[in-house]
């Protein structure tokens, strides 16, 4: 049928024109004559994406501007992520689902405390760490394991937040899965999954497979550093990086991160050789006690900071103080309070004591925050020395002109700020001085307390900048704790109340009016204020479309999230200025 | 000297017509020559206080407006409790300070559980609840106590609140006394006080003392209800009582409440005959289960509903449906849990994993509120059935003009307010149809998430009222539990960071432009919304200026604030349109 295929070639590349883009089209010939029925953009993988766009430049077909917009950013995920033998996978039965809470691709034996799962990795097993739910103290199973799985929580639970942080898949909120922690099993239905056997997991999925999956390294190709290079030429959003130790730094910077937006300092002391000083500090009974404990924390805390203002030569870091309650940094159960009671040469009633009066009905909204810094001042001080001491040293042995940002966490009145900020100011000028150099240090502030926003114009006469913590400021805005939400959210999907999850994108409505407030009122007072969000919505596109039009100056996600960011903030500009895009 | 004596004589006319009120002068006399060194407003008992307002108007002194600015709001708590004797009073030693959670004079023998309390008040006994803190299952112990002294919690901690709302002396925070309670006994330094010793406390002070003092009865003096007349005649907010039962609404009534502006439908279901029913629907495992259990609480929610309605004749009264999160229906140590699976004849395992399901990191901000009618509408329904079969039920034997206000708490969201508000409207539209008879009612929400005062004109679009719930909306906007913020408050109170406790006196700066927020975009959707306060602000003069000037439409406040509201309300007035004072 010569005459109907020069008629099919001509459509197609009428349609392939038109759309700029590959078709995917259905078509039908019926007595002799040619019927299009559809046509749309063909899918593909990441991969054959961005060759396609890079290519339709070079042909010519496409501006740069309008092949940045034909990659999705989240596509970027499964580049930089394990992910499964396509083959192996397709013969492999899916047994649970979760919530697809980091991605990537993960096989491995399962082990049900931290404990175990490092134990078995330190031999030389692949591990999967299942738990309920996942606490500070489970930090190093986590890094050794290949991927995380808990039967409770939300895409923003302590699971998932670390793991996307650390790029290790996961799968959160399972609850197919019923674990008997004791027996170190968990059932799927009538099946029983023991200690040992191997799973695996598809964090940007959700599923679980019984049995091992090979999984695939990912290549990034050239096509990957040409089509960013030109989103970076055209996005107006600085992307910056939470990382809180050089290797996460690191590790951003080679995806493309600009600087860190927030460095959680807490988490340097959940290390086994330091939560010992954190411990001897909460159980101090008054300030010399305190400082003692504080002095042993100063030195390992400096060389964190010295080893993460090297790797970002001069670019910046926000360093946030400690944040958390301090139960968190004790246990909880007799046995493990008799065990380090021992430890720490206390009697156990003396650490039980201690446990008790730091219990709290409502620990999201306790003591915490900058309120651990009004409580006791010597905290903010031995950190603002860790700082100031570690940018000095960095910056006379290595020449960086380094400008430390100190970032005070919870603040919801000027005179708290105001508070914590002549701590650090008496403190960091105190030992300038004595340094004999000259540097320059910027105080700001979280915005993440509703009344923050709403007074940020008071806050702006202290704060240097201001960073919107989204997490924190969603659960208050809405008045709905993430650790509990998912309990009750799940009826409000099925009833079509709640269209999205609030805390995986930003709620343009409610808490997107407050950050708008909070940014207008804060440039009112302070014009050239620094502007920047460090929430999980930092690596969201869709919360970064939002964050551009505000006018941020920068947001900033976890490090495997920075190429999806930069993508979205080139796409969100052009959105913005649509008028622009073909130019 | 009567020259000096004829001058002072001047100047004491002078001065008292000046300030129009009773003068405390200081002076001196020295070589024949007159000095006034100070006068101030002579400091008077309330009763002193309202008789002399009360004299000058009729000596035409003072106009009626200038009287009612003339008696502090606060000095009329002591008008409605019972008072320690003067005389007794002064040879007694204060042991201990607490917070002052709820103003009057009592002594009683100590106890130490609800039980005990109850038991020896059956059998005669005066009695003083001591606890560490109390909770809802120590609601009858709390009724038959003369006084509460807790240990922990602050004044708006659950024992305040309550002890207010009963007009019950309370004294809370007091953590000066070290509670032993498998011993039965508390220590202050190194005296032990051991069940069944006399204590006397001040909840207007905060201060105990050992042993017993009398107690004196107060009298209200024709003086009193003079003066509050004048000041009815003047405000323009009007006064309604935060009510959960017809003989809280009496009493209310009798001090001149004008409605109900909150009546918490779970405090009827603590009741020991009740507290079944709402156990059986908790542990239901399908609708069809929790409606049978529901059905059981019908009859007695509708009778509660009745007896309220009787009492307010035709004053109006705004029912909030349930709000707490379910956990407080349930025990939560094993023992209980054990006793109460036997009495519901299901097995403790189970009973305990309901339990544990219930559990929640942050329950302030878990599955509570309208959040509970979104996943089991069966309980809105039912709550929306007792409401309107209730006001049917008076409207048709009484005659009274009965309008139901139905209120939702917790609402963020409008979607979330018009799926619950479209199944009260469906149930009271069906059961008002089938009466035969016509009946008007509102649907309306309470303002006490962040999200909700952001986006009030929305919320508006479907809400006829709302009600302004600062407690909780304090918390969210400061982000601290206020059952946990004693612990840090206080180091905020010693460095001046804050000069109040924000749940005490309303914050205007942050709280009060929220709610200045809400009112304006709920009136720009619906100019003639009825607006008002249900918190615990509702009570306290300082804040209700700020409503007033808000232009709210009314304050509640618990019955024994009803007098204080009304004259704070009237002076704010006063205040507001000073020029008006004086006509």
């Amino acid at each position: 049928m010569p005459k109907v295929y020069a008629e099919f070639m001509a459509i197609v590349n009428t349609l392939e024109n038109h759309y700029k883009d590959m078709q995917d089209m259905e078509f039908t010939i019926e007595d002799g004559k040619l019927y299009f029925l559809q046509t749309r953009n063909g899918k593909r993988t990441v991969q054959a994406a961005l060759k396609i766009a890079v290519e339709l430049v070079e042909e010519g077909m496409l501006t740069q501007k309008e092949a940045v917009m034909k990659v999705e950013p989240k596509q970027l995920d499964s580049l930089l992520h394990p992910n499964f033998d396509t083959e192996e996978l397709r013969k492999s039965e899916i047994i649970a689902k979760g919530l697809p809470a980091s991605p990537g691709a993960a096989c491995g034996k399962i082990y049900f405390s931290a404990e175990d799962a490092k134990e078995r990795h330190e031999a030389g097993e692949k591990v999967v760490l299942v738990r309920l739910e996942t606490s500070p103290e489970d930090i190093e199973g986590m890094i050794a394991a290949e991927g995380i799985l808990t039967v409770r929580g939300g895409m923003t639970s302590h699971a998932a937040v670390v793991a996307r942080g650390m790029g290790r898949c996961c799968v959160a909120g399972c609850g197919d899965i019923k674990v008997n922690e004791e027996a170190r099993n968990f059932k799927i239905g009538k099946t029983i999954y023991n200690e040992g056997d191997y799973i695996s997991m598809d964090g940007s999925t959700g599923n679980i497979y019984a049995g091992a999956i090979k999984t695939v390294e990912p290549e990034i190709s050239g096509y990957f550093e040409i089509l960013m290079g030109w989103a970076d030429g055209i996005r107006s959003l600085k992307v910056r990086t939470n990382a809180d130790t050089p290797r996460d730094a690191a590790q951003a910077v080679k995806y493309g991160a600009e600087g860190i937006g927030l460095c959680r300092t807490e988490h340097m002391f959940f290390d086994a050789d330091r939560i010992m000083g954190i411990r001897e500090m909460i159980v101090a009974k008054d300030e010399a006690s305190r400082r003692v404990a504080l002095d042993k924390l100063l030195p390992m805390q400096r060389e964190d900071f010295v080893g993460i203002y090297e790797e970002l030569k001069e670019r910046p870091a926000t360093i946030r103080f400690l944040d958390p309650p301090l139960h968190e940094f004790l246990p909880h159960a007799d046995v493990d309070i008799k065990e380090l009671a021992i430890d720490m040469g206390i009697t156990f009633e003396e650490l039980k004591a201690t446990v008790e009066s730091l219990h709290e009905f409502n620990p999201m909204m306790g003591h915490r925050g900058c309120r651990l810094a009004v409580s006791y001042p010597e905290i903010a001080e031995m950190q603002t020395r860790a700082v100031i001491e570690a940018a000095l040293d960095v910056k006379t042995r290595k020449g960086y002109n380094i400008v430390p940002e100190i970032m005070i966490p919870l603040i919801g009145e000027i005179k708290e700020l105001k508070y914590v900020k002549d701590i650090v100011v008496r403190t960091a000028d105190k030992i300038i001085a004595e340094s004999g150099t000259d540097m320059k240090y910027m105080v700001g502030t979280m915005i993440e307390i509703p009344r923050a926003a709403l007074t940020a114009d008071l806050i702006a006469t202290e704060a240097e900048f201001f960073s919107f913590g989204t997490n924190d400021l969603t659960q208050m805005t809405f008045g709905f704790s993430r650790d509990d939400a998912a309990t009750f959210l799940k009826h409000y999907y099925e009833k079509k109340v709640y269209e999205f999850d609030p805390f995986q994108k930003l709620d343009q409505t409610g808490v997107g009016k407050l950050v708008q407030m909070a940014a207008d009122l804060g440039r009112k007072t302070r014009p050239n204020i620094k502007l920047g969000i460090c929430g999980e919505h930092g690596g969201d596109p869709r919360s970064i479309g939002i964050f551009n039009k505000i006018g941020l100056d920068y947001v900033s996600c976890s490090p495997y999230r920075v190429p999806v960011a930069r993508l979205a903030a080139a796409q969100a500009q052009l959105r913005l200025h649509g008028g622009e895009k073909n130019k």
